[in-house]
């Protein structure tokens, strides 16, 4: 019975195109890239209005100038009392805000979870290890009323789609956004651009690759980390087909995940071929010296040229490349960015500094 | 009880280096390279011994002369009937011998397979769709005490391996078998060289990467194509490390899946990158003009030249060449060969005549 009374709400509020109010949880990863969830839900989301984040090392502070010195009215706490004082509504869901290494979920955690979802609020995780198995979470839940949602849990195989071919059918033009290496902002510059294409008239969707973007809301997409190895080109081809036929956008966009050399988990060649993208927007931590987590020699940051020629050979090419300025000043990053503008001849941008207009008519070199 | 029985058989069998009998059913597809699971075992196993084959297109022949004109002594019977009169034994097991597109069981063997496990024969599948989920054969595995035996079905979180960096420790020379396309032999070629290395006194083993792989028993290796996404290259890292811990081999051979790009899944990258894998034996099908399955004009073969520069960008280089002369004569095999000889510095093998013998000096050159 309460969950149907969950269930009519859920519908009222699509219907009144409502957004489920969510905190997220990030326990002191709230600044970190660990944090990139919590930072997907504070740029925005079509699913979730963000109202506040837990994280004790941030308490007192606003989500989103922690994120990018941008206030956002989104306050952080330091714990759950304290939060559920301050908000005059009790949040619809609780967000596990962090993407960890490996996608376990901290055990530390489990106490302030269990509190949570004894308060009513539905927990939403995208770790691998699924909330529905820790008992503790499913009890409370089932006397709260409470769900426990868990989008990287597998889907069963009937459910999963083989590559069929249809995406040589589907004229839609198709953009890619990869990385030279993960957490360098791919999913971020790919609603920037889709934000920037709609702004001019241009009807662009955004095909969501991960799990941030199955909490960002976007209609189209899948969970790629979480999806059996002979299902990905086919569940991609099906986001992709399935986007066309409904939206008939002027152009899809597509979240990569990962990056083409990145030995955690390569990823990039799938999405271009059996995604069948002949252009690629390419993401550059220009002052990252060695790939995420594999620091040695022979994992250095790929030169930009290389990476274009690594792509080139998968039949695309690249039509813009967008610096992420991490860990070096603004000064350094417009000489690198000048710098490789010198050696390319397509754009070279700052997209958090400079947005990315400058891509427009590259993209709309793409178009019909 | 029935079930200890069966354990305990398994035990003595093991401890007696005893196979397990088996037959494989193909139903028409023996001669086809669907039935490449049943070739395989045709070709040797450590865990099976395989006995006969159902497969009514081919009745009467034998098994081995159907599959490369050589005799083998494993009759092929139309009928389940046939099979059992004939044989003195009741085969421990009988596998589904295909590899379907999308992995799925034909419906129309439904009632073959129900009539094999009500005779107490347990059923070994390697299918995406599993044999536990049709209830008519859940129903007659528990009325007959057979077992059913799904390889493919995934491997709960818990038990699956995140990429943690341990490869970079393991100093034991690695090759992986990749193939320009699918279906082309690579699994084949790299048992060629573990049997060629080990009669030459380099040890040698080989790591599993598919379903007819795990059929064979090798003892290190996953399923790569059944493995979630995000856990590829820690599985993968996991069964080369265990490899070398437990059998310190002189050499480690990595059976490629699919091929760098065929877009119905595209696979080799992360092998090369998550094991750590600076040398390639590239298996070619000289006379395949499209890549299996799409024929489109961008999806031409690969040329080969283009290919060995598209493993280099990934670190890694090729140390010879093997040629699947499907479709073509002799003759025009080996002229092909000498063209693509003289093209490139390292041997051009059809391994399936002339053994891979040529291949043994680039292999010693690996070794330190």
């Amino acid at each position: 019975m309460m969950h149907l009374v969950w269930v009519l709400i859920g519908l009222i509020k699509m219907d009144m195109k409502m957004k489920s109010t969510a905190i997220a949880v990030t326990n002191g990863f709230l600044g970190s890239d660990y944090g990139k969830t919590t930072h997907g839900l504070i740029r925005g989301s079509e699913r979730f209005k963000l109202v506040a984040v837990i994280d004790d090392d941030y308490a007192g502070r606003d989500a989103g100038e922690v994120l990018d010195g941008n206030y956002r009215g989104i306050p952080v706490y330091g714990m759950l009392d304290q939060l559920m004082d301050s908000l005059d509504i009790i949040p619809d869901y609780a967000v596990i805000g962090i993407a960890t290494e490996g996608g376990k979920l901290p055990e530390s955690w489990l106490p302030l979870l269990i509190e949570i979802v004894s308060r009513g609020i539905s927990l939403v995780a995208g770790t691998h290890f699924l909330l529905t198995s820790y008992p503790e979470l499913v009890e409370a839940a089932q006397k709260s009323g409470a769900e426990l949602i868990d989008i990287r849990k597998p889907k069963p195989v009937q459910d999963l789609h083989f590559f069929s071919g249809k995406i040589y059918e589907i004229d839609t033009p198709r953009i890619a956004v990869l990385g030279t290496d993960c957490a360098v902002g791919k999913r971020t510059t790919c609603r920037m651009i889709m934000d920037e294409c709609r702004s001019r008239g241009i009807t662009a969707e955004m095909i969501y690759t991960g799990q941030t973007g199955w909490m960002q809301g976007y209609p189209h997409g899948f969970i790629l980390d979480a999806t059996p190895n002979d299902f990905v080109s086919g569940e991609l081809e099906r986001a992709i087909v399935e986007c066309a036929q409904e939206c008939d956008p002027d152009l899809i966009l597509v979240e990569g995940q990962s990056a083409l050399r990145n030995p955690t988990g390569p990823c990039g060649s799938e999405l271009m071929l059996s995604g069948n993208i002949k252009h690629v927007v390419l993401q550059y931590p220009v002052f990252r010296e060695y790939i995420e987590n594999v620091e040695r020699p022979e994992f250095q940051m790929p030169l930009i040229q290389d990476e274009i020629k690594l792509i080139e050979m998968y039949g695309a090419a690249a039509i813009g490349v967008c610096l992420n300025g991490a860990g070096g000043s603004r000064e350094a990053l417009i000489i690198q960015q000048e710098k490789i503008q010198k050696e390319l001849d397509i754009p070279v941008i700052r997209p958090l500094e400079e947005g990315v207009e400058a891509l427009i008519p590259e993209i709309r070199n793409v178009l019909p």
